[in-house]
């Protein structure tokens, strides 16, 4: 390599790097820079579809690592179900079908012949798997039969596509579990949600308020919905897992029946639940700041970067302890996962390297030049809050454990911060219009109406998030059309 | 439950149990039951698409985490690319599409609007990924760039389908390498090809044979296509894992050029390889008898299963000693993985019960009644050659492990004697044809020139499979054409 490809090299790349725009002034296109120019993610030539490149889907791989040993502890067994969904299957159940037929990506041809029936590509698995489920189930000894695939889904939406918030095709858990009574399917909802609740505080960082939907914001086909709804820093709330209770609805349509402990025929009863690959794009955004990403450290595939301050005369002393540092750190478990560590030995300047890991979110990065060697130290540098200490070499192991788990949690509580602080309540119809101008999240008496929720919607472009499951009601009345609320909800603008 | 509700479905099932073909008598038949009795596979609503149920399942994501874990200690790196490729993508290098396009699903609409442009269903994503590397590949510093996915992708074949072996979907794990020489580029290849050949010997137990494809049967768009190939107890020859390098092609053709270290523009050097689901297909075919499945040990997600031999008197003490024992063996580790062991305690006569599990191919069958409880000791009952030992409480644990080793190690020599008998050797063509017909894969020098190939295949319904790497040719002529030969090719019919 010669000197001029090196220059090159970092001002051509330097020139790339750097975010553009606040992340507080213009979200959207701070978003975009970041989640592409961290190299993570990448618009595809079908619009709507990313790239998950390999530094991001490593952290999807570890959420799945995480997800699943939790669910499999929980009963489920995995499985796989076709991609595709013939036409008549997908139309058996009409409150299914109408919520997701708009959007549906439909193979007509395979080579050059046209098939006899159209294919869908699967939305969600509900019909493919449930027509299986008619024929495995037939007596109360084959139940509960708890089931998820982890697979590819594909909605055709027409809004304008964010990477990984919103597009046509994501990643997902979707469970499907099938129950002997009705009591039984729904105390699968502690256990799942508990999982949600876990995954977001816990791994992602993510707060979120966890409730039930209305009426009009059901799943297709559902019961009732439980979701955990989470904010961006635009002011938009963002649905993240969910739980349905569908009830005996699909079990009748698909003829999922079984002979009870009575010798009687009875249908069964459902749930669906699901995570999907949004949820990194909601942890990107809720973490992130001007410099790029910042990952939690309990998700992060990468733990801590060492970028070694090279001078002629120190180099390979430097890069030796550089390595050894690495070795050391490598051995450590950090919540039972070996803590991942790089040395970026890149014949680049020290400052472009720190803005170049700064970008890609590394929770930590340690610094160690020639001077540091001689007083037997590192620099380490928090990437949530630039903060630095001084750490002797018999003190770095235990100091980056305290570290990531201060990071962790401080990102939580940060994130928990601004989500109270744009939490509003009010019972009065023209505050929640301002409130919602004010890009708040609302939380009002609401009568769980379906044309109130519309009319809400037309005057306000706000739509309901959830009602937390446990309520203090008295004998309030709607804000929106006073007759008499149902439960407070959660208001807001959302994507 | 009541009694009659027991002898229903004990009736029920029986009959549905049994295979109602012999292997050796009509080995499709019998692959078909096999694989659906077992409640393995179901064949869905789509034709030639399988429902992957939950014990099949989890044999594939064992193989997924052991190969995964091989491929990243080699620098591999996962990624995920969309599903869909538009047709101007997919059509811009010719031998490929030529290869892919009568195979290909095609995506014409989207909810009720028809789409400006035709996308395929990905049967590979090499036209997808290239188009990214493009992008991402600058200079030398970007290369290796080794990644690969793990995920579903669809050729619509018209042939007769049979599950796992042949079908529409599949899951696979494709990986995409790009070096910046064509020495390093084949370097990989050894990495790839070793790990292909532990995964099949040692832990499918399935034997193979490795070498060069023909010219007519090398990968659209490869350079050479160098595969694992096995045979069926029909005498059908089916390729395994495989590994292309493509030289120089594709990356001319989507423009994937680097700075090399002298400072030219060069066209990077690339290779793809995959596994798929197929191998398991492949694992049961060879492994199964007449009373179900076989899994061998290493990839099996359930080791062994405990029947209690119960009468009323003794239950309860019989019962408790079968759960302690099954606690004390999940303990174990075999080959890094917990041993997986059940207690079959259902209300099913023992018969019953080892028709089911024999079905299922559980390596180990654990017998316990009052009589051995009496003595110390259990019965072991090994699923592939129905040897019984009985053995002290003591020593269970030990033994069980000998047992899985030797279970594993029998299975693959048993089966690598199949394939050594059902090869031959000739350099005369009606020989060769005699031992077609008679379900031979006969190895003869062949020139390997396309026109050759195909006359060979319309006279005897054969079709190359591969030519070992190491040959000891001397000036031997083609058998087929009497031109000068290039190597020694195993030759015959195929899925």
């Amino acid at each position: 390599m010669n000197e001029k490809d090196v220059k090159d090299n970092n001002q051509k790349e330097q020139k790339d790097i750097g975010i553009t725009v606040k992340k507080l002034e213009d979200f959207s296109e701070w978003y975009q820079q970041v989640i592409t120019k961290s190299e993570f993610a990448e618009n595809s030539a079908v619009s709507g579809c990313i790239v998950y490149r390999p530094e991001l889907f490593s952290i999807w791989e570890k959420l799945v690592r995480i997800t699943d040993k939790k669910l499999k502890n929980t009963g489920v067994k995995n499985c796989y179900f076709p991609l595709l969904i013939p036409e008549r299957l997908l139309k058996k159940e009409a409150t299914h079908l109408e919520g997701f037929s708009p959007e549906v990506a439909w193979v007509t041809h395979a080579g050059d012949t046209e098939l006899d029936e159209r294919l869908a590509i699967r939305p969600t698995s509900e019909t493919i798997m449930y027509d299986s489920f008619a024929r495995w189930i037939r007596s109360w000894r084959d139940l509960p039969l708890k089931t998820a695939q982890w697979n590819n889904v594909m909605r055709w939406e027409f809004k304008h596509p964010a990477p990984l918030l919103r597009g046509r095709e994501f990643l997902w858990v979707e469970g499907h579990t099938v129950f002997a009574s009705s009591e039984e399917a729904e105390a699968e909802r502690v256990e799942i949600i508990d999982i949600w609740e876990d995954v977001l505080d816990n791994y992602l960082a993510i707060p979120s308020f966890t409730g039930k939907k209305s009426k009009k914001e059901t799943f297709a086909g559902a019961e009732y919905t439980i979701s955990l709804e989470s904010v961006l820093p635009n002011g938009k709330a963002i649905q993240g897992p969910d739980f349905h209770h569908d009830g005996q609805i699909f079990a009748k349509v698909y003829d999922i029946n079984f002979l009870n402990k009575k010798g009687e025929r009875e249908y069964a009863y459902q749930n669906t639940w699901a995570i999907t690959t949004r949820m990194l794009g909601v942890m990107f955004g809720i973490h992130g700041d001007d410099k790029g990403l910042i990952v939690p450290p309990r998700i992060a595939s990468h733990h801590a970067v060492i970028v070694p301050i090279l001078f002629e005369d120190s180099m390979n002393a430097v890069l030796a302890k550089c390595t050894e540092l690495k070795v050391e750190l490598s051995k450590i478990k950090y919540h039972d996962e070996h803590i991942i560590v790089t040395v970026d030995d890149r014949n680049y300047n020290p400052g472009y390297k720190f803005n170049h890991w700064e970008l890609k979110g590394v929770p930590l990065r340690i610094e160690l030049g020639p001077k540091d060697l001689d007083k037997h130290q590192v620099v380490i540098v928090r990437r949530d809050t630039g903060e630095k200490v001084f750490v002797k070499f018999t003190e770095v192991e235990n100091t980056i454990k305290i570290l990531l788990d201060k990071v962790q949690e401080e990102l939580f509580n940060r994130a928990k911060k601004i989500l109270e602080s744009s939490t509003a309540k009010t019972d009065n119809l023209e505050e929640f219009k301002k409130l919602i101008d004010e890009k708040k999240i609302v939380f009002v008496p609401f009568c769980n109406n379906m044309e109130c929720e519309e009319n809400i919607k037309t005057i306000s472009g706000a739509k309901s998030l959830n009602a937390p499951l446990d309520q203090n009601m008295n004998s309030e009345t709607c804000f929106a059309c006073g007759a008499p609320a149902k439960a407070y909800f959660y208001f807001g603008k959302s994507y």
